[in-house]
C-alpha cells in the first residue's frame, strides 16, 4: 500500500457530493489552524454530511493509507484537530454533520449530530427551559466534547460530559458503524460500550451522533467575585459555601492576578470590580435555583449577600463583589483569549484532587520562577473539581526556546503526577502531549488501548446495535 | 487440568489464615443462598481479607480449574452471587474485605474496601454531613454496587454508581492486580479503564477497593404520596414537579396497587395513608434542600404543600398525603420483602426511556393478563429514570411452571426491547438472565466483551497503575 492522497481524492470525488471535498485550490486555511492552537498543511479536506459519508471517508483513507485528522470546531489546546506539516493528511471536518436535533422533552434527552456546536444546542433547548449544562469558554462541537470528555466551569454541579451522555454512534477505525445510541438511563447487561469513545480523543472511532441528557435551566442565579485572604482560605471558602448552599453552588472558579491583568488590558471596556490594585487571586462563584421563582423566599442575590457577610466576618475573604452575572462571567471567559497580549501562551490543562489544588499551584508557580524567571504564570482554574488551566506566557521580548518550554512543561507535569493528578484534564493528548502520554501513562495501559483499538478495527464488528 | 476443589482447598489452606477458608463441615448455608434470590451448593468458601489474598484465591482457583462466584452482601435479583447446584464451586466472599475507610473531606471522596456495606459507609459519613447518595431498599456491598452499577431511588438527582465512582482496584481474571484508584475528577489521557469494571458484573475482574465521590447530605427533605388521576397524568405530574422544584426533586417513585396491598398485609403496623381503598397507582416523591436551614424562607414541607395544592387544582392528581418521610419511605422499602406473602416472586428489573414508562407498564401488564391470568403484577419503579421493578407473583395455590414463567419473562423483555429499554437495569445478567443476554445483546458486542476479557486475562497486564 502506497500513501496516496491523490488516489484518495479521486475516490472521494466519485463518491461524495461537490460540497464534500475541498482541495488546496479551494483555500484550506481555516481547516489548517486551530482556533487557538495547532497548525499545519492538509492534502485535502473531506466534509461528510452523514454518518455513511463519514464511514466512506474513513474507508477511503484506509484504502489509500492516508492519515486523517478529525476536526470539530477546532477549539482544543493540544493540536489534536490540526493536520501536521507534511501536507499529506486529510482533515475530516464534521462541520456539515449537523442536521439531527431530536428533542425528547419527557425523556429529558436530545439526539444530535456530532458537528453541532454547544451554543447551537443550547439555543435550541432554551425555549423549553432546558440546557446541556457543560459550560465552556470556547464553543466546541459536541463530538469534540465527547472525544475529550470536557468538564468546564460547572463541573462541580453537573459533572463532565461522560455523566451527561446517554448514547453515541461512531465510525470505527475500520470504517464500520457502531450504534450505541441508547436513550435509556439504566442498562447493565455487560460492557457500556459508549464509555470506550468518551475521553479517548477519537482514537477508537469518529463520533458521529450522540444522545445527550439535558437538565432544567436554572431560573435564578447570583454571582460574586471574592478575594480570599490567603491560599489556605481558598478551600475553606469552598467548604463554607458548600455548607451554606449545598448543591446550589454551581461554580467556584479561581483566577490569578496575571490572568486578571491580561483580561482588563485586553478588554478595557469590561467593568473592573476591584477597588484599587488587583488581588493575588480571586474567586468567581455562582449560586443557582432551579425551582419556580418566589418559592424559596428572598431573592437569590439577597440570600447570597447574607451568606457572604458571614464569610467576611470569619476573615476567610477580604472582599466580595456581588453584581451582574453576565459581566462577571465575561471576565472569566475572556481569560483564554486575552493572555496572548503578553506573549506566547503555553496552555497546560491539568488536574489534581481538589484538596491538593492550592499546594499544586504554589509548587508549580515556584518551579516556573526557578527555571525561567521571565515566564509569567497566568493560571485560572476550576477549584471545585481540581482542574487548573496552568498557562505560562513566554514574553514577546525574550527569544522563544522550545527546549526550555519543554522543560517547563515537564517540570509542571511532574508536580501534577506527584499529587496523583492528570496532565490532561479535558483536552486529551494530541500532538502537544504525545511524548507525555508515553511518559506518564504506564506501558500496560497503553498496550491495552492499542489492543482494544485492534479489536475495534477488525472487520468483524461490522455493525453493533445494542438496542 | 482437572477440576479439583480438593487441590484448591489444600493450596488455600497453606496460603491463608484460619479465617480465610470455610469447608462444608463449618456450615456454608449462609453463603449458599442469596438474601432474596438464588441458591446452590459450594465446595468451599474463601474469605480473603486483603487484595493480595483475593489475587491468591483467584490464582489458586485458576490453577485447579475451580469456578469461583464472587459474593458481596448477596442482595441481587439474578442469582449472580450464589453457587450452582454442583457443589464444585468456590464462593469468594468479600465480607472480610472491609478494613479500608479513608475519608478525604476537602476532596469530597472516600477510599473503601469492596466488602464494605452501603449502610456502614453512610453511617461513617453522616457525622461529616456527607453521604454516598445511592439509595437502595437492600444493603449491598460497594463492590457489588459497582459491578452492577446500581441506581436506586434517587437516580433522578444523583445518577447511578458510575457517576459517583472516581477509582477502582480490581483483581483481573488471571489474578493480577489493576490499580485504577484515581482520586482526581478530570483525567482524559486515554481509556478510562475503571469504566470496564462498572456494570460488567465482575466479569472483567473482582473489584477489591474503590474511591467514591461523596455529596453533602440534604439538610431538609419533605415527602409525599400522590395519587395520579390517570396513567398519562404520571409523567405530567413529574413535569409539574420538575417545573416547580428543578434539581430539588430527589425522588419520583411509582407503586402499583398490588405492591401496596402486599406491604400493608405484610407489615400491618405501617401507617396506611390511603383513606378507604388503595389507589391503582401511587407516587412517592421527595424534595430536598442542601443549604443552611432557614436560608430558603418557608419550611420545606410548607413549600411542598403550596405546590401540591396547585397540582391538585390542575386535576393531575386526585390526592396528596404529606407526612413524615421515614414512614413513607418505609412503605416503599418494604415492597421487595412483602411480595412473597402472595406467592413466588419473579422479580424482573427492567428499564425504558422515561417517556415510555407508562406505555411499557400498560403493555407489559396486558401481556401478563393474557398469558397467565392468575399471575399478579406487583410492579414498582423509578419513574424519574425509567427503571421498573416488574414483579410477577405466581400464587401459592397454583402449581408453579418454569416454562410458563420463562414465557412471561420473555414476553415482558420483548416489550422492553421494543421500547429500546434494557432487560437488566441494575442487577446485571447472572444465571437468571444468561439466556436473555444471548438473545438481546447482539453477537458482535458479546464477542467484543469476550475478547476484552481475554486481553485482561493476559499475564501481560501484571500491574496497571495509571497514577
Amino acid at each position: 500500500l502506497v500513501k496516496s492522497p491523490e488516489g484518495c481524492i479521486a475516490t472521494l470525488r466519485a463518491g461524495m457530493g461537490p460540497s464534500g471535498l475541498l482541495l488546496p485550490a479551494d483555500g484550506l486555511a481555516r481547516y489548517e489552524s486551530g482556533a487557538r492552537y495547532g497548525s499545519g498543511h492538509a492534502a485535502f479536506v473531506a466534509r461528510p454530511a452523514s454518518t455513511d459519508e463519514v464511514a466512506f471517508v474513513v474507508r477511503s483513507c484506509n484504502a489509500h493509507d492516508v492519515d486523517f485528522i478529525v476536526q470539530g470546531a477546532n477549539t482544543g489546546l493540544v493540536g489534536a484537530a490540526s493536520p501536521d506539516a507534511s501536507g499529506r493528511q486529510c482533515v475530516l471536518s464534521l462541520e456539515r454533520l449537523n442536521k439531527r436535533f431530536e428533542l425528547n422533552v419527557p425523556n429529558r434527552s436530545v439526539k444530535v449530530s456530532a458537528g453541532t456546536t454547544l451554543s447551537s444546542i443550547n439555543e435550541r433547548l432554551a425555549p423549553q427551559g432546558l440546557w446541556f449544562p457543560i459550560d465552556l469558554g470556547a464553543d466546541p462541537s459536541i463530538g469534540g466534547m465527547i472525544a475529550t470528555n470536557t468538564g468546564g466551569t460547572r463541573f462541580i454541579r453537573y459533572g463532565d460530559v461522560r455523566r451527561n451522555v446517554l448514547g453515541v454512534e461512531a465510525v470505527l477505525p475500520g470504517g464500520s458503524i457502531l450504534d450505541a445510541m441508547d436513550t435509556v438511563r439504566k442498562n447493565n447487561t455487560g460492557l457500556d460500550i459508549k464509555q470506550l469513545f468518551i475521553g479517548t480523543g477519537g482514537r477508537f472511532g469518529v463520533i458521529t451522533e450522540a444522545v445527550l441528557e439535558v437538565q432544567p435551566l436554572p431560573r435564578e442565579t447570583a454571582t460574586a467575585i471574592l478575594v480570599p485572604s490567603s491560599g489556605d482560605a481558598v478551600l475553606e471558602t469552598l467548604s463554607a459555601l458548600e455548607e451554606a448552599f449545598g448543591l446550589q453552588l454551581t461554580a467556584f472558579e479561581g483566577m490569578s492576578r496575571t490572568a486578571l491583568d491580561c483580561v482588563f488590558s485586553y478588554a478595557p471596556k469590561l467593568r473592573n470590580p476591584f477597588d484599587e490594585t488587583l488581588p493575588d487571586y480571586a474567586l468567581l462563584i455562582e449560586i443557582s435555583r432551579w425551582g419556580r421563582v418566589g418559592l424559596a423566599g428572598a431573592p437569590i442575590q439577597e440570600t447570597l449577600e447574607t451568606v457572604l457577610a458571614d464569610i467576611l466576618d470569619t476573615e476567610l475573604i477580604t472582599n466580595a463583589y456581588v453584581y451582574d452575572p453576565a459581566n462577571l462571567w465575561s471576565i472569566r471567559h475572556h481569560i483564554s483569549d486575552s493572555l496572548k497580549i503578553r506573549g506566547r501562551v503555553i496552555a497546560l490543562d491539568v488536574s489534581v484532587p481538589r484538596d491538593r489544588f492550592v499546594r499544586f499551584r504554589n509548587e508549580a508557580r515556584a518551579v516556573v520562577r526557578r527555571l525561567a524567571e521571565h515566564v509569567l504564570v497566568a493560571d485560572f482554574g476550576h477549584v471545585g473539581d481540581g482542574g487548573v488551566h496552568f498557562n505560562m506566557i513566554w514574553p514577546i521580548e525574550v527569544p522563544y526556546r522550545d527546549d526550555k518550554v519543554e522543560a517547563l512543561r515537564r517540570a509542571v507535569y511532574d508536580i501534577v503526577s506527584a499529587h496523583k493528578g492528570s496532565f490532561s484534564a479535558e483536552h486529551g493528548v494530541g500532538p502537544f502531549n504525545a511524548r507525555h502520554y508515553t511518559e506518564y501513562v504506564p506501558q500496560p495501559k497503553r498496550e491495552l488501548e492499542e489492543r482494544i483499538w485492534a479489536l475495534l478495527n477488525s472487520p468483524h464488528y461490522a455493525v453493533i446495535d445494542p438496542s
